[in-house]
């Protein structure tokens, strides 16, 4: 799992808006794809050089320049040529341990947010950082490695849905971090799975494993809300921005966001509660067993120790005791320690400790 | 009891306005009912299809068009048809998993909320999602199920209630959620008595029990609460709308509704803390039982050991142990032994040990 | 002591201006008494109906009309018609459930508050629903039974305190108010001068009863805050109202109240805290006296159990064994004995473990 | 220590504008000192009656007013007789119950404060209420007993210092609150010192009167969060006031007061976790050290248990027990013994048992 | 580490413009440095005097004056005198224990802010208190002693990037914050992966040591929150400072540092809920253990209390026993002890007590 916060010695102090790359380098090659459409064309190819893109600019269509892999600092760099945008903002699309933000320029709206993918089948969450950039007319994405979530968006373009296609580049980053935070809220919805069923389990039979499990979801949500908790700080920013860029008609959507990572951040926060809470019980539940186990070995031991000690005094060599002449001495003595562990056994019960 | 945040992996992706039913089918029939009612006339029945309903529209009347099932996407096509609803709003009907929120529109506001029903005879908690849609003329509720908590409102129209007959679709609305929120403090109420039942109780016999009555009250708060707190805030923006659709004279009233639904978020809060302190003492009172009877226990052994120990000693079978020859050895024996158990005991007693 | 919340399943759904009495009947007869004054004359009666009072509307001096009982449907009808109220109000008059309110009408501004009064002889604190309405010239007070906390104010105008006597109604309610909070922070007092001597109990000498008391206290506390808290918001929203018939001189009057339930919220908050901190005390000092106990007696049991192993050891019947028959075993038998018994107390006391 | 809160039966219901001296009268008589100085001139003395201030009022030098002793109501009804104050300021003067406040008034600035002292040689904290009336030309200060804080601000008037000989009575006022604060944070200084030694010692050797001293501080410590809490508030608000009362110049002044009073908070905050961490590190401590002591015992005991059994079984009388009449029985016993009990050992050790 | 709050009894109430050197001295002499720089030319060396400075004032280029040394009083009274500061900022540099904060005058900005700088070798946290006085054309720094972390801004300058050589004195400014609140992150990065490594630790194998760690990393942790907390509030405050002296450009920038130091204040959060949990994991997992042990000797010893009992009955000198005088006694004894022994452990283990 991704650490909570990173920073080496060596980037110190290194100017804002030095285009250095700051992660993980996941991928070896740059790879860039272009979908352009309007209402009535759809174009969609594999480019090879980033130069082909800014003839999109000029096009009234809506073009969605996705690039895989933010290691490249001179393909950043005739980015930010070809489109005019502040250093700056290619310096952060190159940092993926920055804070997820929006930033409002004078030729375009930046937003950076963490994209986290559930893997089904190793079971662990994949983090990644993904940049927007919108413009005018072209929709620029950054992502660190080739596969992403937004394959449902590239369906709904093909497949002539007509609100997307009719929108510009601001409905079609809506679209992008509405998936991201279905994966949030789809997270969070798996995650609660495996805590619910950890309740029942809990209640059947408590293990010591229970701890483990606990702990694990518990930073598992930790590491949820990390990334949930500015992302939506960046969403309430976004939906107050009040930028040419965003039109009126997408403001509904903005809020829609707003909502759905409301949910998502009280869903978490609900289940860290119930993940106490199931702490507790489990706490209580052994300590309870363990205290009845104890009270019964206690109130056993309890019951024999005068039994042994008359044994014992019977046991002494003393030449005069009388009793261990008598012929029903020894009978008597049994009698006697069954009565005594009898009464015992009553008075321990009339006192409800057993 | 419903999951606190659900989302399926196909569900991830989808258009927001993509008129699809998310959640689970509890009907199998949509049943509609048109109440349209102004100072002087009442009329209500139910009604076949949808396309019976727009006509209402254009009459000067109050119409509270009611939907009983929200799964068929034909039906809200046309309702948004009808109506010229933006489809997002049929869409966020037909969402059962959606946090309680409220929207303005063009021509409509529309609002969901969670409605919560006691079951009497199971002692359950019924979750439905409820949907209201404000027009000029039109009020239209949808609801997942038949039965619904409305009752008193359609007795109050029949029965000629003067400020509801003369009043417009926002007033049906208010005192349509005001009975949703009612139920929300009923519940409360409900739960809070079993919850001070179970403190005399406590008090009273603390049982294993207990614990899983405290888990399972705080669960069901933490439920109540999950769907209060945004029926809160959405109420909260509710009254600081400033739509033409609610006249300023329904304004006090969602003032009202505002000073209800706090009421029930301070109760559950207060109910939560009880619970915390019910535990506290819970875990108190067992543990300092349990100390009791071990302490009783120790004391009891401890007072043996001295004694088994002379009688071991006089068990010993050495050529030369004088005592063992005098005649009353083995009395002076007892009595040494009853002296040392008493003068235990006193010193146990002094140092308020028992 | 009263519920938090109470809702009846009759209660739901009733229109929020229907005259319906919400609560308890405590008294049979509703009384009705009127104070008239200006800063010359006083008169001051106790009036059979209620149609005597709307006369007082049209004189400039102050009218203090003060309505002990709030269950007769008719009286409240006949109040709202002679003074042109909105029904509402005479609504939330009659709901002792209600939480805690100011509203700004067109002719009226309608306070509603717990008024609590420390019963001294009983030692309990009862509650009481208390309703103001004031308008130009009239006050009106609700309450729900005859007895108040009120007679200084009664004295004040009675003996021609002059600043009473010349102000306006909303002077008038600011006493009245002014008294209410007051005894809140009397409550609190009294209280708090209980936990303090708990305290002091507590280190003196801690008894399973000090659980009992601070548990009793912590609900107390819990009680008071639930019914300040509301009222300090109230408190703050009528110090932010800008009506006409709040005079500007009257303002620093009701930021006074503020200062009076801020301190008493602070408070209530510290012996809250203090009673966490004492419960935390008791348990401490019983655990630990609990451990010193146990530690004794285990080091008690552990010094004889060697002991008795090696009179076991000489209790054996084996033909031969040598030490048995020197003629100084028993005495060197004993002499080990309480070296070895000597040796383990050291060991014991230098590890510090008693 | 100063009770959090404290209200008399008989202080219910008094007019707010009432001169009644609430609180302990600390000496006897009132004492009048006046500094009055501008620039050039200086003049101190002592002055007999009330009556002789109110000259100093046409004066353009700066007057400093202060009263020791506020339990005279005469003095009290001249004062605002010849300044012209408001009632209500004078009640408020005598009110040592009262929450620390600021307010404006047509003529003046009312501020009220505790003054706290670090007793030196009893190590106590006195608390004392502090007001000041800040007019255009005199500063009244009223304090409760004669001792104060402030000797270093006439110090620096005597000696010239250029700052506050040239400045208004805004300034003068802030130098005083300035100095109050200061020993706030002296005080939170010297807790704090205490506290880190307590650490210290704590973990060298953790004794029972540790949790004594972290409750008393803990106590010492809230005490101090009561007082500066509502001070930090009234700075607040007095930062922000906008009164002519107040030169633009002395703004910067408050800010840095509000600053230090923030860096109080934040310390006593700080303090305050550290208690509640040295809570836990000591419960941790005790209690590893006393299970440490009880494994250590347990496994002593459980090593004799068999050992004793064995013995105990050759210690029995039955006619045939073959093993007794070998000759070397008795020293194989010792023997199966010793070999038992390394074994034992061992598997404990083995298990990390200790 | 630093104390977290430290006022001397010397230190009261002395004037807040007064210069007097509060803190501990670190060097002796004062050290002056000079970069003065536009895009063309650079100038850096050590100055002599303070008199050397004003000339750089009336220069259009950008001119860093560096003070290594803040203790010497008739240095910062020539700075005033030259620049014209006002005598409070002076006194503000001089007070190491000030808190963070930002403050406009006429002229000038001042920022004071704590350094921290990890230093590799010792493993310790070093706390420097910084200043920033900004104004047109010089930018004034104050440090406590001669190394900084300020080497790389530096760099930038003398390597003549761009960005830095071409703007003012607000953007130098902000390049010397952004790296001190890197090294913030950078210090909760070290002791950030401390913590993870001691978790692993943690689960391999609990020991007492553990405790001991998690104590001192909850105190660093605590030690920074308590800087970087009121950092953050100066940093919001300079964002939000409309002043002539920030470009607009630099606006952007200041965003960046509130991003920055937000992501240190989450991330500081997130440990500090870590530590905590795994003070919990420790807690349990050594209870857990204890308790297995327990449990163990526990169930060990209850077996063996009856047989020994059984032993003690024949060891009785009973002259009538008649079990004693068969020849098979002794065996059927073994097996009948044996015989319990299992019937103790089936029906222990059947009731899953080990």
């Amino acid at each position: 799992m991704a650490r909570f916060i990173l920073k080496t010695k060596q980037e110190i102090g290194i100017s804002p808006d030095e285009l250095l790359f700051r992660g993980e380098q996941k991928i070896d090659n740059v790879l860039l794809r272009v979908i352009d459409f309007d209402a009535n064309n759809l174009e969609e190819n594999a480019v090879k050089t980033v130069s082909e893109v800014p003839k999109y600019q000029e096009k009234d269509s809506v073009t969605w320049f996705n690039i895989d892999g933010i290691h490249n600092t001179d393909i950043m760099q005739e980015i930010a040529k070809d489109f005019n945008f502040e250093q700056l903002i290619m310096a952060d699309v190159m940092n993926t341990h920055a804070r997820p933000k929006v930033q409002e320029y004078d030729n375009c709206i930046f937003i950076s947010i963490k994209m986290l993918r559930q893997d089904n089948e190793t079971d662990l969450i994949q983090v990644e950082n993904l940049s927007l950039i919108i413009t005018e007319n072209v929709l620029i994405t950054f992502q660190e490695i080739k596969g992403d979530v937004f394959e449902p968006v590239r369906e709904r373009i093909r497949k002539h849905k007509k609100r997307i296609r009719n929108s510009g580049t601001d409905y079609l980053a809506f679209a992008l971090l509405d998936i991201v935070i279905d994966n949030y809220i789809y997270i969070i919805s798996v995650l609660g799975e495996k805590i619910e069923t950890l309740e029942e389990n809990l209640l059947l039979e408590p293990k010591q494993s229970v701890i483990d499990d606990i702990n694990s979801y518990k930073r598992e949500l930790n590491f949820l809300r990390k990334n949930i908790k500015p992302a939506r700080e960046m969403i309430l920013n976004l939906s107050k921005m009040e930028s040419e860029l965003i039109a009126y008609s997408t403001d509904v959507h903005f809020k829609e966001l707003q909502d759905n990572i409301n949910q998502a951040t009280e869903s978490s926060d609900s289940y860290r509660e119930i993940l106490s809470d199931q702490l507790t019980i489990y706490h209580t539940t052994i300590s309870s067993k363990l205290n009845d186990i104890m009270k019964f070995l206690t109130i056993f031991s309890v019951i024999f120790i005068p039994l042994t000690f008359i044994a014992g005094i019977y046991g002494t060599n003393f030449d005069v005791v009388p009793e261990l002449h008598y012929e029903y001495s020894y009978f008597i003595m049994w009698m006697v320690m069954i009565i005594l562990a009898v009464i015992m056994l009553i008075y321990f019960k009339k006192r409800k400790w057993f």
